[in-house]
């Protein structure tokens, strides 16, 4: 895991947040190759599930939202971790963290007995667990802070809270009915999002596995009740084929979560775990949530949210089948599958990002061999122009020599590598070199 | 406007925020259409300007910074609106909005003297102008809201305090140490960035226009001092190119910011006027920002944002020119551009989307004359899927009536109905109709 976090900084894949102003927990920084990357993943993504289906639409809903529909849906009550407090040092963690074999709903009593140790200080001196909501809050319209204080006004302060969205999710089912009106999809058909959530992990940690903010990719599949099962069947499908073909991903597997650690709406839910450098960790989750959601929305509006089937006129709240991934889990998840160390021959070592030509950033790196010989740099830039007008993800390097600019692409995952050297002014070959197996091949300029 | 607003709900390009809840003031959700829209508009600025430039390069920071960021960016002291109460009704307002001829920095003497009476209440009994932060606040880390109460810690409540961006620029500003040391592009280069800031409006209204939360694109381009002029040109020209070329864009003008308007930084600012369905508006902005971030974060970090150049082997802080551009400002442009209400011969009224065929949702759509003829049907799917394989942005439309489609597809702006009737059956031609002429020709369907 250090060595990918250092790459990524080293190379301009991801930077800690505030960098320069001393860091800030839990948010990361995507830089010039980190956001080539994300793109390509999260376009890959909106290709894959929305562009290329028929039933499959898109949506965009703002962060902030009525709080009433993290009332509705639960979020307000129940998405909260416990708190412990140690009353020495005033540390703060979560109990479920520090004490092994309990779970998020621990008592007080509970914790107490397990004689946990404080972290920081090394003391057994805690006080209650408390409930620790993990949606930031804010406070919208004309509020001024000393409104917030107990001087001011109580019900100014409560009418003005918001949240910023700890899940894409509910984006998505605030929309459905206007969606359901505005174009009539035939059941099944899905909305998919693309967007940030955030979540104030009290210890974030683990490089970009449990930040504060995550951009999602969620898609909420409203189906018939009575097909919820073939349904499913088909989203691991589609899912296993997207994390394979369009990924590049194979070490993870599907683990079927056990009707008690399900949320309890939930009658089947896959967490595709992944085998990440320090531990396999939850890559995706695939839920099918019944009518959980939609019925909440009805109960807390008066609004119907049946779907009328146009063939045979019966009306129902549809189901859902939810499939949710966090990009920069998944952003991760494709780096340390791509990332390779190796000893060459005379004993220098390479790192290499094997990742798949679809996510790499630059496909192809075109250079001179010296950048001190004016003829090759004006051929090169010539095979450059060339390829720049073809292809979108072309690099220039002239940078150093030959051999460092190799290890230069290879830690930034560019497939190939084409230098014009002096045998090119002559035949009008250049060579062609391999990322992987750092075989070079000589290749007419017509024919790259 | 109010005819944009209801053809937007109608057909499913934006809705009120959080509606099913009753809405949430200042939000807007993008529905399916919304999204394609959005989508090809930011992925055309993508392309536009980094894609296709090799000098400018992408990032994307988190949404959560650490505060010293807008203390040193001047953010936190003066980000800020005049705010005054109604001490009658406690409503409370912007006070260069009730009246006229007032700056930002009205005084409260300045405002009484103008005896405004209350827009709510009639009345004139306003308490003192107060300085309202546009800035929403949250606080990060293990806080309770207990501990932000009087009776709280003050120091942990000050110490947790963090704020959405109101911009994205400083996000790019506070990577550029980062970029520069591990990707050393040459002078010029720029950093862009499209991601969402907020801004916690007093009275947001217009629509798209003054919301809470908005997708930005901004680039910050880095030049040599003495090349400031040159370079503000050239970006001037580029944007208009992406305005007029990619965006269709023509009802715009440049305001050029009288200094004792511009901010105190700039030396030149150019705002891109529109003309709004309900008035003259910003559409984007183009600022000469100097040094004045860079040397702003060296001053409160210590860290020198010094470039050394490459071939002279100077070094200074680079100067900065900054096209600024809001997403849903340019939605709202391209479709109030779009947007034709025309007479049809029979006294019919038709509503018409004129969307450039690079950012229109849909290019073509697919629909049998009769979808009770199975065989149009079938034939109509043959040719639809055929288009598919090649295009993704396809249609299929096969309810009510071939004229209530046209009706449909123009409102979305399909450039091209493709009809497949009785003759298509006899000679394999179909009927394109084309949205702005309307008028009909026969196509084989192998040149289609």
């Amino acid at each position: 895991m250090e060595e990918i976090v250092s790459l990524c900084k080293r190379r301009g894949f991801i930077f800690p947040g505030s960098e320069v102003y001393g860091g800030f927990a839990g948010t990361w920084d995507f830089g010039p190759l980190g956001v080539m990357l994300k793109r390509n993943i999260m376009n890959e993504w909106w290709k894959f599930f929305v562009d290329s289906r028929d039933e499959i639409f898109g949506v965009d809903a703002a962060i902030l939202m009525n709080p009433k529909v993290w009332e509705a849906s639960g979020h307000t009550a129940t998405f909260a971790d416990p708190l412990v407090e140690c009353k020495k040092c005033h540390g703060r963690f979560r109990a479920d963290k520090i004490a092994e074999g309990i779970n998020e709903s621990v008592t007080t009593e509970e914790f107490l007995n397990l004689h946990v140790k404080c972290p920081t200080c090394g003391e057994e001196d805690w006080g209650p667990i408390r409930k620790f909501n993990m949606m930031f809050t804010t406070h919208v319209g004309a509020v001024l802070p000393e409104d917030l204080s107990d001087a001011g006004s109580k019900e100014l302060a409560e009418k003005s809270v918001a949240y910023l969205r700890p899940e894409t999710a509910q984006g998505i089912f605030t929309n459905y009915k206007n969606v359901v009106d505005t174009i009539y999809p035939d059941l099944p058909f899905g909305l998919a999002q693309q967007g940030k959530s955030f979540r104030n992990e009290i210890s974030p940690r683990d490089f970009i596995l449990r930040d504060r903010e995550c951009s999602q990719m969620e898609i909420e599949y409203f189906v018939r009740p009575d097909e919820w099962e073939k349904e499913f069947e088909k989203m691991v499908e589609l899912n296993d084929k997207f994390l394979t073909e369009k990924m590049g991903l194979s070490k993870y597997r599907h683990l079927e979560v056990a009707e008690k650690d399900r949320a309890h709406y939930s009658k089947r839910t896959i967490d595709y775990m992944f085998e990440y450098p320090n531990g396999e960790e939850e890559l995706m989750g695939l839920a099918y949530r019944t009518d959980f959601d939609l019925s909440n929305i009805q109960r807390a509006t008066g609004k119907s949210m049946e779907y009328r089937d146009k063939r045979t006129g019966e009306s129902f709240v549809p189901h859902v089948i939810e499939p949710s991934i966090g990009v920069e889990r998944l952003v991760l998840a494709v780096l340390s599958t791509a990332y390779f160390e190796e000893e060459l021959s005379g004993g220098e070592k390479r790192t290499v990002l094997r990742l798949p030509e679809n996510l790499a950033p630059y496909k192809f790196c075109v250079s001179p061999l010296l950048k001190n010989k004016p003829e090759l740099v004006e051929k090169a830039r010539e095979v450059y122009d060339g390829l720049r007008e073809k292809y979108t993800f072309v690099t220039w390097d002239d940078s150093g020599n030959i051999g460092k600019r190799y290890r230069k692409q290879d830690e930034i995952g560019t497939p190939k590598c084409i230098v014009v050297d002096f045998t090119t002014l002559e035949d009008n070959t250049v060579t062609v070199r391999d990322r992987d197996t750092t075989e070079q091949i000589r290749v007419e300029i017509d024919k790259l």
